[in-house]
């Protein structure tokens, strides 16, 4: 990672930091695999989405290969899977997900539901503590095809138990497509052991792989040739470069590519993911635990004075990666604190969001970014600033 | 460009070379904007999608701003702008391509087709002419909804008249969704001049963005508030950032973004794009006119006593930027010229397709490349070679 030792950042849930190796990957695919190599390096990018899919289930998502894919992104990956899914539970016409989900989540299944006719309950999630299980089980019932929830909540953080929920919904014939973006590369998550169905995620946060850089998404083995999704594209055809009359969806996890993939963005991926699974995803999530807990206490002590309410959960093993604090004021310190060279970022309504990465982020940064925050909340040197939201993600 | 002067490449209609300034740009991108502008860079990049459709619109397309926007791949804008129109023409339930259109935009209407209970007629095209008006006019009928069409074709390089057939779609109550793949930066495109209505196309090619670059989509400012795309993603939405609770479409062509757009490539746009515009498209068409009119010229005297017979139209205003050559051992006369530093590349069946790219190829390259056409032709020193094509695109 990039060694910039004046500035603390906080904001790798949003886009993480440039790894090194990376940096050196993408220059040597874009000056020699393209500018030398040309049309002739396909031959190395073809397997990419399928070699990054692997990759990222061994080492952060728990699930055997073949069952993940890097492709397209969160909001197109989670179209394909919901409609597909949608398709093989004919006879069942709801969509559950949470008030809480990501807005590109709730918006692509409003828009499915829209057009199938199906009917979309909004569960109410607690907006810091996330959902609760006895929520979801009340709202399940032989109607629900399909359920749609994110393992650990943008906002607050908030990480619910994806086997018991898993469980829940299959209880009730339905079939669960999981929201891995806050999650994967900051808690272990485990596909496979959850039986879950479904899941996209994406690679720019945690997985450090850079701005805009591809999702993936995983659909359980035994479910794959049981589900065809809907947009029937030439990288998801059997026999490619046959370039044959009619469609023919390539066996297994393939058939769920759609277009040409881009090729810089998936090696991104491929060493992000490297990094990581070099570190450990378990001990990574120990140190994350370690540092949120760490800030949280900090943010107790120094923070709660000045108007700061601890908006995640307060148990360990129910936060994610990163916490959120509310505070009357929170989009100003937010941006006061990016002038105090302290990165986070601010989320409506009235939270600043903080994450600690583990893979680049020290006990010292959180104690200085906490106490940045304390003098800012204390000398209110925010006061001159904007109190509107400009552009952040 | 790279220079490598041993290299003859005439495949910039499968993957364009990498321009100089792009390379400059990428890095910069890469180790500045990410690497140490982090998350802050975003107020710089989520201009970016409508940014490079604008230079595009201008510089390559005849579109006014605001009609086109660089996002996902080709595969998926079809499916969104196909599945738009087909949602705009209640009553009609005829969907219109040709058997000689590329394989993803085929594709992707039998998956609409199946999925909406549509009929997709197939015309009949011939495989090196290209499609014609009469054929064309005589399929469209009250029932028909939507005509797919590939500007150029991608494997004889056919160039139909746009303005003349999206009139006759036109007459026939139907919409045109032209694929302008290997028509952007080989031939002036006329978008607004010929009313088409909706088009895609990719940046790989011509415009020389690089290895999976994203695609672009053009709606014409009038469809663009009557037509709504199916995945409604956070980037198409109204003030993206207030992450409401409902889906409400930004105004104009930024409803047709969904998910976050990948940032390297899109730049990768802008410069490609930059190159191209300043060369002017016209004089770029016309060197590229006088380049395979040399090229068929050569092929007549050197090639045809080899067996080899012009797979293109003959006359240059239907002709796109590259030239296919029918020969039953183009396959492996492709490979032997691969082994002489000449790429072109090989497309079933048993065609040799050369693109001699104006803002890279000189006659000269043209000339040699033919010579050892020529000489491997004539010795037959291809006969070592496998008879299977490998993966290429």
């Amino acid at each position: 990672m990039r060694d910039d030792r004046e500035l603390i950042y906080l904001d790798g849930n949003s886009l993480g930091p440039l790894p090194v190796r990376s940096q050196a990957r993408i220059a040597e695919v874009v000056d020699q695999d393209w500018g030398v190599g040309l049309v002739r390096s396909w031959k190395n990018w073809v397997g990419l989405p399928r070699q990054a899919g692997d990759m990222l289930a061994e080492h952060l998502l728990g699930a055997a290969r073949g069952q993940v894919l890097v492709a397209d992104s969160v909001t197109v990956n989670l179209y394909k899977l919901a409609s597909a899914a949608l398709d093989a539970q004919r006879g069942r016409d709801v969509i559950i997900t949470d008030d809480d989900n990501f807005p590109t989540d709730r918006y692509v299944l409003q828009g499915i539901a829209a057009q199938r006719g199906c009917e979309l309950r909004l569960l109410h999630s607690d907006i810091d503590e996330g959902l609760s299980a006895h929520t979801l089980a009340e709202a399940l019932d032989d109607r629900v095809a399909l359920v749609s929830l994110s393992h650990v909540a943008y906002r607050s953080g908030a990480l619910v138990n994806m086997a018991e929920l898993t469980d829940l919904v299959h209880r009730a014939g339905a079939l669960t497509i999981w929201d891995l973006c806050h999650a994967v590369g900051s808690v272990p998550v485990e596909l496979d052991a959850a039986t879950a169905d479904l899941a996209v995620g994406c690679t720019y946060k945690y997985v450090n792989a850079g701005p805009g850089s591809p999702a993936f998404l995983y659909v359980r083995e035994e479910l794959q040739n049981r589900l065809r999704q809907p947009i029937w594209g030439w990288f998801g055809q059997r026999d490619q470069f046959s370039m044959g009359p009619r469609y023919d969806p390539a066996p297994g996890i393939d058939a769920f590519a759609t277009g040409t993939p881009q090729v810089i963005g998936t090696v991104a991926v491929e060493e992000g993911t490297r990094l990581l699974g070099e570190a450990g995803i378990d001990r990574l999530r120990a140190k994350s635990m370690a540092l949120t807990s760490y800030l949280i206490g900090l943010a107790d002590e120094w923070l709660t004075p000045h108007g700061f309410v601890l908006a995640s959960p307060r148990a360990g093993q129910r936060r994610g990666g990163h916490v959120s604090l509310r505070h009357t004021e929170a989009f100003r310190i937010s941006q006061a604190l990016i002038r105090e060279k302290v990165i986070g970022d601010y989320r409506t309504p009235g939270r600043l969001r903080l994450a600690p990465a583990p893979i680049t982020t020290s006990f010292s940064d959180v104690w200085d970014a906490l106490e940045k925050l304390r003098q800012i909340a204390a000398d209110k040197s925010y006061d001159d600033l904007p109190t509107e939201p400009s552009v952040v993600t």
